[in-house]
């Protein structure tokens, strides 16, 4: 039996579904032979872990109970009481998980949280010989120096839902460049929100409905011009450049934010750019379609990565194309490298949700195995 | 440095490929600290390999003198002479790769042949601490009993090029199961050959003609009937179902042949066939496009993997599916599963080609490194 100590940064809605995932998969996992040990869980504030992390675990009933606290909005020091425990806060965590990380020799640090606090010590424990999965894309997207630290062992990281949740587009990205079959262009939606709003305006309805509409659907972050930012599918883009070898930095990126800075969150209430300010971006984006519909094409908010360029923002795609043809909230990816030269290599499907997201973590969870095998 | 022993099996054009692969991705398995050994390489009819398989290897050279042999029709004994090297024929190759097998402890044993042959050595190997890669589709397609043998070690045996040749479709398989999201439903265009057919059909070309120029394109067999008859599309349904863990047999799938018995290899001539078999079935091949196209439909040659149905054959799909705007000879792979479940989870691109094909051997190959770390 190969087992897997795991330490998970983040209770959020992923790191949440992460637990229930590993509780709900323990049969499947035993007939794989694959045992998965939870032996600690951070959030911001707390961490809860037990006393011998060599031998015992935090056990499924603690880790429902500690979801349901989580849920809640409680704090994790409310589980002092549930079990075996121990709860550590504020300066005592990171010293912890050192702790735990150096007595193990080997565990995975799994981080689900949406935090740059996590960078360091992440960059820390990598070098206890530690395996690091990350859903957080911030600890990518810093510095080129923690970001060459976190990937010094490339085979200890795992981060495929950094990019596209669950998608296979990291595992299929890192088999293609280790064939030595060079990428030289990728091109992508991968923001189901601006994927759903992109599709919508171009059946004729005005911008700004549409962004009212992806809010009540829950579609966007409450602040729509969290997305509307550009700077989410920016990270991403940033993730994937620099797995293509580019030494570039998030000021390096091209970014075309869909609102004037006059409207950002800064300037402008959220009551206030969403009665006036979104209203005034619809004539200007009417105008833009139209110049692309008459061409015979759409218009995407895209990422796209060729040569030295990166960059995101709206752009003009063959409406017959991968990207032209999405609907609805998909992300969509099109790699192209001597083997996908004429026609791409396309990843299509969900890139949004707690769900597909942690499965995505649980899987390369288990695509870390065999470096814990004795 | 991981050291990676590994012994070829098949020499036509994806084993050579693999091989000028392997050679020119040194520097970049170098920079990510791996190292390729080949210590042998067999057709069906001998095996060369070196004195020490511990410490020795074939070399560059060798190899490329080896290609060279084998792509001018010649046998491998000419190799006796060039470099240091061992040849065996006939019942001594068995012998000698368990030999070598046993010495090295651990190695990857490649299997790019197109035979079953290979099938009694493979189950073999696969008990000495042996990982197993194949393109080869038949040691995964024979009977139950084999596969059991070959897949008992999960870790150690990779086969992506089985299906959609470099395509991330059995690693992405792989991941989705291993995070316990379980697949409902695989819906597939898996052949180049009849993709292409099927979808030039709809334009309104005579079936008979469409073939021939698939034909003169170099896209089928020699005799057409290789890729009409559905067998190649039926052993990928057999591998992915095989995957999802379908305890079934080649004699429980549906196949439907493009051409009646009567026309079959042993029936008819391949001559005959072209001149007037194949225009025979123009008729009742367009009478089933129009009815599709009065449903808003077009026809597709699908592998259908649902619940305990295994199918492969004409369908009528939708015009916007992914798989009904399929043109050229990509294959696509629809998943669907809990996590993509409405809007499957798409995987397209080029599907054939000894390039692709041992590129996807290659990246198999890598992926097997953990197992090779001391």
């Amino acid at each position: 039996m190969v087992n897997i100590p795991l330490l998970l940064m983040g209770c959020g809605g992923v790191g949440r579904q992460l637990l229930h995932h590993i509780i709900s998969c323990r049969d499947l996992h035993s007939k794989q032979g694959v045992r998965l040990r939870v032996v600690g869980v951070c959030d911001s504030k707390s961490m809860v872990t037990i006393r011998d992390v060599l031998i015992s675990e935090l056990g499924d009933e603690f880790l429902l109970q500690l979801c349901k606290v989580k849920s809640s909005g409680s704090s994790l020091n409310e589980l002092a009481n549930f079990g075996e425990c121990q709860v550590f806060s504020g300066q005592e965590i990171e010293k912890k998980v050192m702790d735990v990380a150096a007595t193990l020799c080997r565990s995975s640090v799994v981080d689900c949280s949406a935090s740059s606090q996590t960078i360091a010590l992440l960059s820390r424990v990598v070098n206890l010989y530690c395996c690091v999965v990350l859903a957080n894309k911030k600890p990518l997207t810093s510095s080129l120096e923690s970001y060459d630290m976190l990937v010094s062992h490339p085979r200890r990281i795992r981060h495929e839902s950094t990019v596209g949740a669950g998608l296979p587009v990291i595992s299929s990205i890192n088999r293609i460049l280790s064939s030595g079959d060079p990428i030289f262009r990728i091109m992508g939606s991968l923001s189901g929100t601006l994927g759903y709003v992109m599709s919508q305006v171009e059946g004729g309805r005005p911008f700004s409905q549409v962004v009212n509409a992806a809010k009540s659907l829950g579609y966007t972050e409450p602040d729509p011009r969290d997305d509307l930012s550009g700077m989410d599918v920016a990270r991403k883009a940033l993730i994937l450049a620099r797995l293509l070898g580019h030494r570039i930095n998030m000021d390096s990126i091209k970014i075309e934010s869909l609102y004037p800075v006059e409207m950002g969150p800064d300037v402008m209430p959220l009551e206030e750019f969403l009665a006036n300010g979104l209203p005034s971006l619809d004539k200007d984006i009417q105008k833009r379609i139209d110049s692309a519909s008459s061409n015979g094409n759409v218009l995407r908010y895209v990422c796209l990565i060729e040569e030295s360029r990166c960059e995101v923002g709206i752009q003009e795609v063959a409406k017959d194309s991968a990207l032209g043809r999405l609907k609805g909230s998909d992300n969509v990816l099109e790699i192209y490298s001597r083997c996908y030269s004429e026609q791409p290599l396309v990843i299509q499907g969900a890139g949004a949700g707690n769900d597909t997201t942690a499965a995505g973590v649980l899987a390369d969870i288990l695509d870390l195995q065999d470096l814990f095998q004795h």
